[in-house]
């Protein structure tokens, strides 16, 4: 429960009523884990003068009253009504429980339907704060990025020797590391692992396809565990065999990451960071074939606050947890990528991967 | 390339302009396919006065050339600028192509943020054209889903073997699963897979946990394979060794869902459908258990329209595909769900699943 952080917040902004509506979000603050797949069944968290009150479709009832003891839970259904049900639409129950006329929203986690119900609100966007409330992490939050590391990187080791001692496809690698990282206790992923072998690699989002790799050939694998909500995100790139022009390009990226780490402390400003890797891809001459930013925050969420990119204003901030995943990508031939996640701190950052990162 | 199908709709509704900025549209309209696990880095799909531009990250601008070769492309960036880049943010590179004071916009699948974009214009909703549009499936599209439905069945197969003979965790089996769905095939999957056992199956969307199968208890298995960016959905209980209540609450529901799939045809209202599962349950006393709706259609997205539920307007027409999956959930007991993927005809519906379905 850290419903204490939000009403710390409403009271430095001087509002008396937020609603929040970003799973995520409701996560951190409550510790209700809501899975969005379903359209219409949406989830929002309510707080207004002091009281809680977490809204669920009625087919998460059970499950929220399992999890949450400390707040008020309702459930609107179109159906059905009884003890804690509401009946109607999840705008009929937010609306209930607004009491202000001035409130703060996450609009950058809002969907377009529930920033339409609010139309007759002032609203105050929180999108900001709660991204740099959530950014830094306490030390449960840090255990538990560490354990979802400690799973991906068993699946890589897989993945590496699967690499090295067979003719695998991507997607035969994919549920391999996928099957490993349940089996080491993942929940879920923090997103769909990638496998992209050869010239599908100059690709950084491959979805993995039949291709088998081959003798002189590389093989990106960026992948995450999630455990207890929490995500992991690594990067290695494993060459198969002998590639001259691949071991070049490798040692340039693996540079340019080392630099890229090597400034990330306490006080530090996130575009500096990123400028540290790209400057050294941009002295080997691929500066315009590294086409993304240099890393992002990673918690609840697989892509939160801090962008470690070149336009970013952030300053790093003592136990944030960001990756550093410089890379270059040169189409129709292949794409290298390093990824670590690393915990700033006030001096040296801690790398949380322990696989081998030489080719 | 089903380009047209907007331009038709925009005629329809005496327009020029639209943005599609969902991912599921965007692949539906051009084939380009994106995975939105970035923050910041939005697509969006610009139509006006019969030219069509898709615009994306600078990382995806490889792949997106890869995979559509008849509309206009153009990548934004904060850092880099070159041919097919535009120098700037999603929105002045969205902002650049309209041409028109009136657009039309699917809100309901637009975040905020692009929302805000567009303050100054007239918004013509058409998330509802969009919706219906994308229900009734192709025969390409069928062919998709039907190898997803494949794909799945294997992994579902597999699932009944482990669970008879095996003692398993919810965990070990999800990732026996989910490397069974990648290894026939699947490229990802349609949803985290949910696997739920005795009291945990009376959570809906319960998460894989380390719970072990014990004789006597049930297993929920709900899972689908995602083939060629096609979802698959399917729900089998499973019962380990002997349970009479398990059983008698298993007939329910499975008479439940038979009476629903022998309603869907062409012509008949969503609703109806969900009421012939909902009236068996009811009769049985177990109305209040069944805290869903009876199902919801399936294609580029796991929840698609039409809600197959008692609120629904929607009627059911040729090639739409659903899902029918009542539900009986008793807290601190055990819950029980079949479900069926189904498409729509004039006659009988077919019914995609080819496992086994008695206890």
């Amino acid at each position: 429960m850290r419903l204490h952080k939000l009403k710390e917040l409403l009271e430095v902004k001087g509002l008396k009523c937020a609603i929040i509506t970003s799973p995520a979000s409701i996560f951190y603050l409550t510790g209700y884990d809501y899975i969005t797949t379903d359209i219409g069944n949406f989830v929002a968290l309510v707080y207004c003068d002091g009281i809680a009150t977490l809204i669920v479709p009625l087919l998460e009832l059970y499950r929220a009253q399992d999890k949450v003891k400390e707040i008020d839970l309702v459930a609107y259904s179109t159906t059905l009504e009884g003890e804690k049900i509401i009946k109607g639409s999840l705008k009929d129950a937010i609306l209930n429980f607004i009491k202000e006329n001035k409130i703060g929203l996450d609009i950058q986690n809002t969907s377009s339907i529930f920033y339409n119900y609010f139309s007759k609100f002032e609203i105050i966007d929180l999108s900001k704060d709660i991204s740099i409330m959530r950014s830094v992490k306490d030390q449960e939050e840090l255990e538990l990025i560490k354990r979802a590391g400690d799973i991906t990187t068993a699946a890589m080791k897989i993945a590496q020797d699967k690499l090295t001692n067979s003719e695998i496809s991507e997607k035969y690698l994919a549920g391999i590391i996928d099957m490993t990282m349940r089996t080491e206790g993942a929940e879920d992923y923090a997103f769909p692992s990638i496998v992209a072998f050869a010239e599908n690699s100059a690709f950084p989002h491959h979805i993995p396809s039949d291709k088998v790799i081959k003798e002189g050939q590389n093989a990106v694998v960026d992948i995450g565990a999630r455990y207890e909500k929490y995500c992991f995100d690594s990067t290695r790139t494993f060459l198969k065999g002998e590639n001259t022009e691949i071991k070049k390009i490798y040692e340039i990226v693996l540079q340019a990451q080392l630099e890229a780490i090597d400034k990330v402390k306490e006080g530090v400003k996130a575009s500096e960071v990123d400028l540290a890797a790209r400057r050294v891809i941009e002295k080997a001459g691929y500066g315009k074939y590294f086409i993304h930013s240099t890393g992002h925050g990673v918690g609840i969420e697989v892509h939160e606050y801090p962008s470690i990119s070149p336009n970013s204003d952030a300053e790093l901030k003592e136990n944030m947890v960001i990756t550093i995943e410089p890379g270059i990508y040169l189409k129709n031939k292949f794409g290298i990528r390093i990824e670590d996640t690393v915990i700033v701190t006030k001096r040296k950052p801690i790398v949380l991967e322990t696989t081998f990162k030489y080719l």
